[in-house]
């Protein structure tokens, strides 16, 4: 059993990690830790865990280094900025690490400073991370000490646009992505907008206009596939449901280019044939909606195209804690380890 | 007092709009027919209109033609198809007409077959008809006998579009609107899709990609400004709230074209100065979510712009009950009859 | 025009005061105070009072006393506590007071010590102040200077067991009542408990087991009805509802008493016959909903049956910011007055 | 690899139990049959179940009876009425039948008479049926070959009082259950009273005052508990919730008792000490609520007194769709095959 610890184990992508991590055949927990809430059960922060969660104690990060000394792969669930501090103490113990923040997203610490507002305190450990989209970089992931997660709303955006990109089809400038989040991806702290209140029977945009931070790393894939700079505008949106991403991708087709809905299918059933987690629904299926993956570690995409307009449309549904976050961290791990890519990952989600 | 009557008052719109000209201090309601439910009160379908609502006893239309004959202006509320049947006989007794559904939007009949998939039963009518949305046609609406009111969607879509289409700003090709709506604007007739079960903490796409039938009503109203076609993408979704409309609409600057948020908002805040029925915010007010003006006859919209991409994005936020349907139709009412244009209408919405 | 203040108006309940008593065709408002947002407009705080909430500018108490001075009737929506330091001083100023906390419910300061768990600061006011329930004490309402504004809980219980227990036809020892409550009635302070991820699909039971404080208001209440002293049990829950609440009070007959729900009907009717917010609902109408009765003033009430067992069930319904708070404090404002009881407040609710 | 079939896959407690059984590691499943949707796969019909649910194609009844044929054990999810046709037919051919229907649930077949409104049609059968309730009755479940899968209301009712009376602290005429309900127990067919337009910010009660057809079963399974016959009342509740139901149980303790609520606590620790699906919590715990065991098959339990009064209450939580239906009928074939009796059930729920 491989020795695995989970750093900021109380936060929603935290928790997620521990549930998926003590299901998982392979792994065992040496440590969670939490600050807030430490010398807690797990069951006492989330009751849902029942009594597998009242054997586990949150502890400080203070008290457990030993602890994680003993991991052999840790999951950093912190916020930004202090994953950057942690990783390279535990890389430079011959620890793996798997980083759920925007720290180790951009090679190019500019960027970083650009959307994060800081200085990156670890510019070299950034440029040697590996960013964690399995259908993008695989064989980087196997081979990798430091895996930077992606961010829930980029995964989302990028395999929705990446067969796209890849193939070519779209103007380059019409590239748009109309997204809508459950309040999980709000952080568990308690805020006046992410109220019940506030959002019940409500759609809430925030960070509109070119500002959400997730922007860079999206453009960053998207550039890697196509081989040139990519620009487009993400619009992120809070709606009244715990859990689950829909992302509408848009683009125009390129002047003079036709394409059926049918083309458009192949093409995205071609390109993501043997990946485990994603799922292409073809012109007779229904549009995914933003429930239909929540609970698994899928993204289900369906491309359409207006003839009319020219305009593209791109449906891709995820959870955002589970592929979004948690669930791709689990992937990312799988494959550093060289186990089934889904191992420990539900099949099924929540139904109904 | 007007002598006002509702066909087709058990629906969400014409449930509505009986409830808003109950409240109207101009009006007296002389019918509200339902065929299903007629015989009954208007409480026992909606128990809300309490001891007001045991007063109105819902009555089919063949044993109301008497009291309709007694209205002066009919709002009907019924399905696409069954209005173009009604109006003309109403009109021809000289009986002013507010149709809510689509049967009278488009002049050229043509459009409606396409979209709509039916013949026009009364083509003289619909050329006759006036858009009524007086944002756009306010005088016409004052002397108009059959009013056309506009599509919820489309209502949105329209004033959130329409100040950049006028100044020409924005490249033709790049409109588009993602547009969310509460299930009353999915009707009242229990579906699978509408169940709890199936909507609660989801948001479900339909009709993707360029086959709502709320199209050509926006880019014909958005062509009478631009004074050349227009075409766009309309994308609606369904959330898990029972009413409002958020629409983000988008369009890209025309290239070299540069213009800043506070510019745009100035544009809006021109355009719109005069309106008692939307209201523009500011880039220091909050982007308005979907509940903003549920329970109002507002229309809540602010414009921004991503100077990096060159997107601008402009959100426009409605009820759809409201000025997406019956409160708009009341504004047409109180146009038509030269009253103050608000007369009836609340003034503020659900708080909190 | 009566000059109004309302002491706390970025609260729940005070926003609605202010809301009701903008529409209210007799008063007008000369100060609105919220001190952690005082200096900005209404509408900044809660952006649904559209442009009429630009005009109003919340200010601080100290800042405003002259204003309250020149206030004729002053609302307090304060925390439990506030309101007993600053009710004296108004009242000293020969202004009257209309108190929504739970400070001046009791005559008996005891009881208050005992359950709000602080030494009352002005127990000759305590005495002095009308509970202002108007089927119980309209007379002594219509002369008071003091009013103490039910609770929201209290308002539903009283009015559903208040015939019952008139009618001595139950066994003393059996009164219980469960009630739910949506979220607005848990306060607008961000809270982990009443976070959209926490309520969503959830039912919350809170203040289990007999503590919950607004179950001595509802013995008293009862007790002056019997004669003698009345003991219950409240057990409240949250639930994923913005607004409402909805009470289920059961009873057990007394032993050898036969009662049909026609005759409990009857009763209800009877006790209810002249008032303007009671609405009794009969046999063939169906129970009440917590949605019923959002967005009116008005309690909905149905009594029920099972012969099998010999327990009674009356449910009720009501908004807790209207009829449960805001709404009856305007109704009391309204006898006090020697207005219309129902001047000011809506007549149809929510629809649908 | 045991063989199983599913009568009914389409309907939501068919659905979850085919949900679970797919990923039960001791069996396979030959058929899964659904009139009305024969011939789609199960992911056409929900779209959760992935790939996994693209191999599954549901059957109509008359087309797989050979398949039912090779299965060793067949689950009922059918309409009540229905079961009861054709369980008999199944049990003749020695294939082992756990009904989710009331057909089976009294052995006393006038009892069913009176609640269901029919005669039965296969009473030997229902004097042979095992009430599945591991709690009460895991010796006979070992060897049954007709298992009457208890309700999900009375699971959470049976639960809850099930320590109470068997230590005869109450009084027996004042047993009380205010239960809460997701959508799902509603079922799956498209209904106005569970359109989200309905049921969303809203508790409905329904079939109040004593008419509820799980009311016979909680009386039985006590009266079998007491040795002495019981009578109480349910009170069901829909909430807006997918799934989960909280009941809160509510008895007057006997005159001149006392009981602290550790006693309380203790007592129902002992009787459920051994219970793998019931989770006792104590006083320093949170009191459960709807969601708490959501995804589980679990029960969870907290009693309290109100030492005032003398009311217990006692609040109990489980999934509908697990413990109170396809959760407990695996629960009950793991009885039946001797295998662990949480073999296939998640130990963890929804997190968060």
């Amino acid at each position: 059993m491989l020795k695995v610890a989970v750093v900021g184990a109380s936060g929603f992508s935290g928790a997620e990690l521990v549930r998926l991590l003590l299901q998982h055949p392979q792994v065992t927990l040496t440590a969670a830790t939490a600050e807030t809430f430490s010398g807690q059960t797990l069951s006492q922060v989330y009751p849902a865990f029942g009594s597998q969660g009242d054997r586990i104690t949150l502890t400080s990060l203070a008290s457990t280094e030993l602890n994680l000394d003993t991991a052999q792969v840790v999951f950093l669930a912190l916020p930004h900025g202090e994953a950057a501090l942690l990783a390279p103490k535990l890389l430079a113990q011959k620890i793996k690490v798997i980083d759920l923040s925007g720290d180790f997203r951009f090679p190019d610490t500019q960027v970083y400073t650009t959307w994060y507002g800081a200085t990156h305190p670890a510019p070299e450990w950034a440029r040697q991370a590996v960013y964690g989209l399995p259908e993008l970089n695989r064989e980087a992931i196997k081979h990798a000490r430091l895996i930077a997660n992606p961010g829930c709303y980029a995964t989302a955006a990028i395999l929705a646009l990446l067969p796209l990109v890849k193939a070519g089809w779209v103007e380059p400038g019409s590239l748009l992505v109309d997204a809508k989040s459950g309040s999980t991806g709000a952080g568990r702290k308690a805020k006046l907008e992410t109220q019940f209140t506030s959002l019940s029977e409500n759609v809430v945009p925030y960070k509109l206009a070119g500002v959400h931070q997730h922007t860079p790393e999206i453009e960053q894939a998207l550039a890697q596939i196509a081989g040139a700079p990519v620009s487009l505008l993400l619009t992120p949106q809070l709606v009244p449901a715990r859990r689950g991403i829909l992302a509408l991708a848009y683009a125009k087709l390129s002047r003079n280019r036709n394409l059926t809905a049918a083309e458009l299918v192949a093409h995205y059933e071609q390109t993501y044939a043997s990946e485990p987690c994603v799922e292409v629904r073809s012109e007779a299926e229904a549009w995914p909606d933003l429930a239909t993956a929540v609970g698994t570690n899928t993204c289900v995409i369906k491309p359409g195209v207006d003839p009319r307009t020219g305009w593209v449309v791109v449906a891709a549904s995820l959870d955002n804690l589970g592929k979004g976050a948690a669930g791709q961290a689990v992937q990312n791990l799988n494959l550093m380890q060289g186990w089934p890519e889904n191992s420990g990952l539900p099949a099924i989600g929540w139904v109904p």
